[in-house]
Parts: structure tokens; C-alpha cells; sequence
């Protein structure tokens, strides 16, 4: 199969995502959360996609919308293709859609083409990944795995609603849930997304072949020293919080620098009591949020850091305690699907680079289940979940063409 | 003139604090603003209290309250003795009360023992130094000094009560304000207070003579860098703002610390944009309180530290500006009447150091017009504006018989 890398192809997926950036619940901007009004005119319009493109569509119980391209057989196997299409607030054009209209574009090619391929393609539009409506991220894909539980459809909204609730609201059934799940004819799974980081473009590479989702840690650190008069108080008997805390976060910044495997630890919240021009902080509580590919050298990272905060906090008699948030094993991707990704991006001339996703995303919920991969996008400036997140029409082709190379590469 | 050293007074003195401590805007705490409500209570007890020592009264037109007691002609030079009734919001006992408790025993002193002075003393209790209902402090020495402003009285509260409007709502005449001034037979001032520092506990010293008042400059630093996903973004290719602010933290505190002449530099207060454990900090806002008795030492500190907030963003590519937000020379205590406040203390036996006050006082107002100084107490670890500041009974009697000495001392 030749791959169509030319730029009318990649300008038209643009301005689909685009139009796409237009259904938003709040004016002026794109906004569309989980099963909120604009949602279902999205589902409209890539509906009727999906349907020129040959393909059956349907929306579970949980809001995606799946379309089904026929294989050769009923029971053939079958491949997902998957991304969200729920944003952020105030979000960009490509988070999420440009995958489902990416994937899209390549069911386009085969229909109008008369390509048979040895399987079925299942095109999933994820209702839920951003997590912004209930506080929890990947509501969709983990009703696709069967993953969800009882708690998370308990979930309420700010206004009270649950999601149980909220998925009656829109006109679907709760109890069909468990239909939403993968069918088990599914061999493999790809996710297409913007990279959401600096990484590509550092290395003016246009797409990138995920090897793994990182692992993360999230803990709060609290120093708690004593609050004193800033004017009368010598510093030799001051036991400041922000001081330990300060020395602390240089620390963690200087400990990530020297890791060039990629590790990233980063402080990003802090609170301060009292937090007055004029009173020695009495204590603070700064956010550590550590994230590496490798599980054991997170942990080590974690307990690094944690000993350093003791360190910094110990010559100023000032007291730490740390509580973990978030613990999250990574999930690696497939590896020989990862290596058919690459070979494709070879031969269709793509260059490409393996690198970890440090951000989550939903083929981390299907991967246990699926053998699952994922491609990345250059995302100029490193810039997402911003109304100027772009991408660039030559590497949606370099990316394009990649994809359709894979879809000719596997075999189930 | 023999010093009562006795520790029964000491006592009673301490007990009358605690009984004006009782007197509160908010009950089961000690919170008494400027012209509030309890505050007339208070001038009803000083007010008995004085008249008993022999003392004539007056509340003037700013709510001082102002006991004369006679020196030999009615134009007799007079020594002013202050202090401070108002509170700052869930006090102590001390901050304030104290000096115009223990310079009432003074006064109660003289007039048990018929004890006849070459000048008069009046005894102020001023009625708002702790600038807490209209954000600024010093308003009724101001008043006294004749240094009170247009803008000043038409500062307004939370309430949008005017300073005026809050004057005649109390029962005042602000027409009556020029009256408020002090008499130009004034020859020298005296204001006792707690340290509100740690430095006398430390050195193990119950009293300090005040040699100056600390000038202090505020100023903010904002550092700019840019926001980014925490989980996406190496460390290499961040502009982290709270990393900059954290390197120049530990560098103020450091910078601090190798001045041992008492120059103090502190970071209480900071603002982090976004705040987001998940998000790289785009900017951060953190205020630098710098305090010194040399002005030429504190200016240079000023000049120094900005430097270092640009020496620590540079590296990051995060761009730093300040914002100078209150710039106020330090105030000479007067010298003659500070070294008979030391020869008064050594005459009876008290031991005293020398220090400068980091915290303002009424007496910083005064000194400019009147040859004035200051007696600190012991502040027991180093608390104040705090319900458990406290004072130990010996240090009262100390400071009592020190500045009844002073009183055998002083000649107009």
C-alpha cells in the first residue's frame, strides 16, 4: 500500500479537528467535558464521517463512539484504533481529537481505495479522558476494559450528579455498560496523540514511537518550622519552612537535571502558612510529582528526594512529613508492535524516535488487556492543553503515512 | 530614689495586663482595634487608675488616653511616658499594655511616696499602633506628632468607616485633633515594650535599651518563566520560576546568616502561578523584607539580593523584576537618653545589653521630634502576637526599677 503523504490530506485532518474545536460548552473557547451538550454534535458530525467511510457506528454506555469497519469474516480479528474526544478547559484543537480523526483518515483511504485488509478496525472516540468533570481521568476506556467500578460510577460532579446520573442524562443506559467492553475477537491496539512536550521538536524529529507511559509518584512534603516576627528574629534562631523547603526544591530540580535518563521530578504546588511579608514561614507544603519509565528508578528517586527534604529541614530544626497521593506503576507498551510502528516510520522515510510518554493516556488502561502502542506527534513549542496548541501539516502526513504503512505490516 | 525590686509588684502589674486582655471584640480571645467598643472599657480602667495616682485625664481626639501627673508649676517641663492599648487580632497580654501599665506603677510610685520631680509626666495609652483596622499603623502617635495626614483620616475600614467617621462615631470631636498634640514643653520620651525577638532570652539579658529602630525595605521579586506539563517536559527544557525563587530563598537566608551585625532578610510570603502539582510553575511572586539600623547596610542588602534573584533566574531563562513596596530609614534612639537608661540599669543592678528594635514602635514616630528611647522586656521564646506571650515577673521588676531610676535621673 503507497502512502498519500501529501499536505491537502494532513490540511484537511487539521481543519476537521478545528471544526471539531468549535462544539465547546463555554463560548470563545473549547471546553467539552465528559457527555456535555457539544459532545453530541461532535458525535453527529463524526458519525457521518464514519459512515461515508463504510464503517457501522454505534455509542456505548459510556458515551464513545465506535465505528466498525468490516473485516473479512464476522468474527475477524480486530484492531483498535482509539483517542479521546473530551478536552480540557479552555483546551487546543488536537488533545485527543486529532487522533480519531487521524485514524479516521486512514479508514477513508481503505474504503475508497476497496483495500481489504485480514481484519476488522474498531475507530474509538473516547468520551472521558481528561478526567476534568468527575476528578478522575479515563472514565471511557476503563468501561472498555471493564475496569470501571461501582466508586467511580458514584463519582459526582460539581453539581451533584454522578455518573451513573450523567450517562442517563445523555439518553444512554447504565445497565448496557458491560457492552461497551472490547470485543475479544481484538488483537491490537493504537493510540495516535501529540506529543504534549518539548522532545520531538528539540530534536526536529516529526513523530515519535512510545515505548512506555511512565510510572508516577505524587507526594506532598510538609516542613514545618515556627512562625516568628521576620523583624526581631535573628536568622540563627529561625526555623524557617521556606528556607528548608527552598533549599529542598533546588535539590529536586539538580537531582532530575543529573538523571539524563529522563527522570522528571517537579514541585510544581506550594502553600505557605502564614504567608506574610513580615512573619517567618511557619510551615509549607510543597507538591512532588516524580515520573520515570522504570519503575525501580522512580521509587529510588522518591526516597532520594524524600531523605534530601530531611536533610534540608534537619539544620534548620524544622520537621518533615510526607503523604503519598499517587502511585502509579508504568505501563510499557508492546514491544513488537512498538517495532512494527518503527519499521513502518522507516519505510515510508518518516524519521521517528523512541521515547516514554510522561503524560497519561488511555492506551495505558487498554494496555494490560491489548498488546497496545502508541505514535506521537510533534507538538510545536512543547505547547498542549492550550488554545494555541498546533500541529505541524507535514508531520500529521509523516504520521499519516506511518499509520497506513502499519495497517499493511500487521498481521493478527 | 530606692528601686522597689520586689516581685509582689511585678505580679500586679502582670495581672493588670491580663485583666485589659480580657477586655476583647471577640470573645475567648484578646482582639482590641483602634476605637472599637472595648477599647472604652479599657479608658474606664486606666482612667481610675490614673486618677488614683494622683494623675488628671483626658481622652483626646484620636482616643488616646492621657494621665498628667503634675510637675511643680503648670508649665513645668514634662516627660512623656507611651505605650499602646490597641491589639492586634488573637494578642497577648503584653504587646502594648505593658508599657502603659508599668509606667502607671511608676507614676503610682512617686505619688505613694509624695515624691516631688523637677518636671511632669504624662502618661499616653495610645489607642492604634497596630495598623489593623485601617492597614496603617502608628495613626494616633501620628496624631500627637501633629505627622497625621488628610489621606490618613479618610483611610476607611472594612466597613467603609472613614478614620473621621470612626473618631466621631466613638464619641470624638476630629475638630478636636490639633489639641491631640503633644505639649511643647515635652523634653524627652520613654516607651517601654516587650522585645517581641528572641535575642534578650538568648543572651540571657531581662532588659535591652533600644539604641534605633530598624529601617526596613519591602520589596517584591516576581520571576517569569513559563508554565509546562510536569510529566512531558525535561528538566533541560524548562524555565521553572519556583526553581529560580527556590535557589534565591536558600540565597537571602545564606546571604542573611554571613551577616552577623543583625542585618535580617526574609522571604515570608510567595505566589505560585499556576500552583498545580501537574504543571511546570510558570510564576512565582515572593516578598523580601529586608531590616537593618544602617541604612547604607540595608540599601546595599536590597541591591545585593536582587542581583542574586537575577543570578539565579539567568541559568533558567526566567526573567525577574521587583516592585519596591515600602522604603523607611531606620530611627535613631536618642543617645544621651539611652546611655542614662544603661547607667540607670547598671545602677540597679539589672543586667542590659544594647540592641536595635527590628519591629516598629510608637516611639520611631516620637524621635523625631523629642529626644526618645526605648526599655525592651524579655519576650520568653521570643513570642508575641500570640495568646501565650508572656513576660517573666523578675524582668518586670528589672525594667520597673530600671526606669524608676531614670526617673531620679532625668534632668530637663
Amino acid at each position: 500500500m503507497t502512502a498519500p503523504t501529501n499536505l491537502t490530506l494532513a490540511d484537511q485532518i487539521i481543519s476537521r479537528c478545528r471544526l471539531l474545536a468549535t462544539f465547546t460548552e463555554t463560548p470563545g473557547e473549547t471546553t467539552r467535558t465528559f457527555l456535555s451538550p457539544p459532545m453530541r454534535e461532535v458525535h453527529a458530525i463524526v458519525g457521518e464521517w464514519m459512515h461515508s467511510a463504510g464503517m457501522t457506528t454505534r455509542i456505548d454506555a459510556i458515551g464513545n463512539i465506535r465505528g466498525l469497519y468490516p473485516g473479512p469474516a464476522p468474527d475477524s480479528p480486530r484492531l483498535l484504533l482509539i483517542s479521546h474526544l473530551d478536552t480540557v478547559p479552555n483546551a487546543g484543537a488536537f488533545d485527543g481529537p486529532l487522533g480519531v480523526i487521524l485514524s479516521l483518515a486512514l479508514i477513508e483511504h481503505l474504503h475508497a481505495h476497496h483495500t481489504k485488509l485480514p481484519y476488522a478496525i474498531e475507530l474509538v472516540g473516547f468520551s472521558e479522558e481528561e478526567g476534568v468533570r468527575f476528578s478522575k481521568p479515563f472514565l471511557s476506556s476503563l468501561a472498555v476494559t471493564g475496569d470501571i467500578t461501582p466508586e467511580d460510577l458514584a463519582r459526582t460532579d460539581d453539581n451533584g450528579i454522578s455518573v451513573t446520573q450523567a450517562i442517563a442524562n445523555f439518553g444512554l443506559d447504565p445497565a448496557q455498560l458491560p457492552q461497551a467492553r472490547f470485543s475479544p475477537h481484538t488483537f491490537a491496539c493504537l493510540e495516535c496523540h501529540i506529543e504534549q512536550g518539548p522532545i520531538l521538536e528539540y530534536e526536529s524529529v516529526p513523530i515519535g514511537i512510545v515505548t512506555a507511559i511512565a510510572g508516577q509518584t505524587r507526594t506532598d512534603i510538609t516542613f514545618t518550622g515556627q512562625s516568628n516576627h521576620a523583624g526581631t528574629t535573628p536568622i540563627y534562631l529561625r526555623h524557617d519552612a521556606l528556607a528548608a523547603a527552598a533549599e529542598w526544591i533546588t535539590a529536586v530540580e539538580a537531582y532530575s537535571a543529573s538523571h539524563t535518563d529522563s527522570l522528571v521530578a517537579t514541585v510544581g504546588r506550594i502553600h505557605v502558612e502564614p504567608n506574610a511579608t513580615n512573619v517567618v514561614p511557619a510551615r509549607v507544603t510543597a507538591s512532588l510529582d516524580i515520573r520515570h519509565a522504570e519503575d525501580e528508578l522512580r521509587k529510588r528517586a522518591v526516597h532520594d528526594l524524600i531523605h534530601k527534604a530531611h536533610h534540608a529541614a534537619e539544620r534548620r530544626k524544622v520537621a518533615v512529613t510526607s503523604h503519598l497521593q499517587l502511585e502509579q506503576p508504568a505501563v510499557p507498551m508492546d514491544e513488537p508492535l512498538s517495532n512494527l510502528l518503527r519499521d513502518a516510520a522507516d519505510r515510508v522515510g518518516a524519521p521517528n524516535r523512541s521515547l516514554h510518554s510522561g503524560a497519561g493516556h488511555d492506551a495505558m488502561i487498554l494496555a494490560p488487556h491489548i498488546p497496545t502502542t502508541m505514535l506521537f506527534l510533534r507538538s510545536p513549542n512543547g505547547l498542549s492543553h492550550h488554545p494555541d496548541e498546533s500541529v505541524l501539516p507535514e508531520d500529521v502526513a509523516a504520521a499519516y503515512a506511518t499509520a497506513l504503512e502499519v495497517l499493511s505490516l500487521l498481521t493478527p
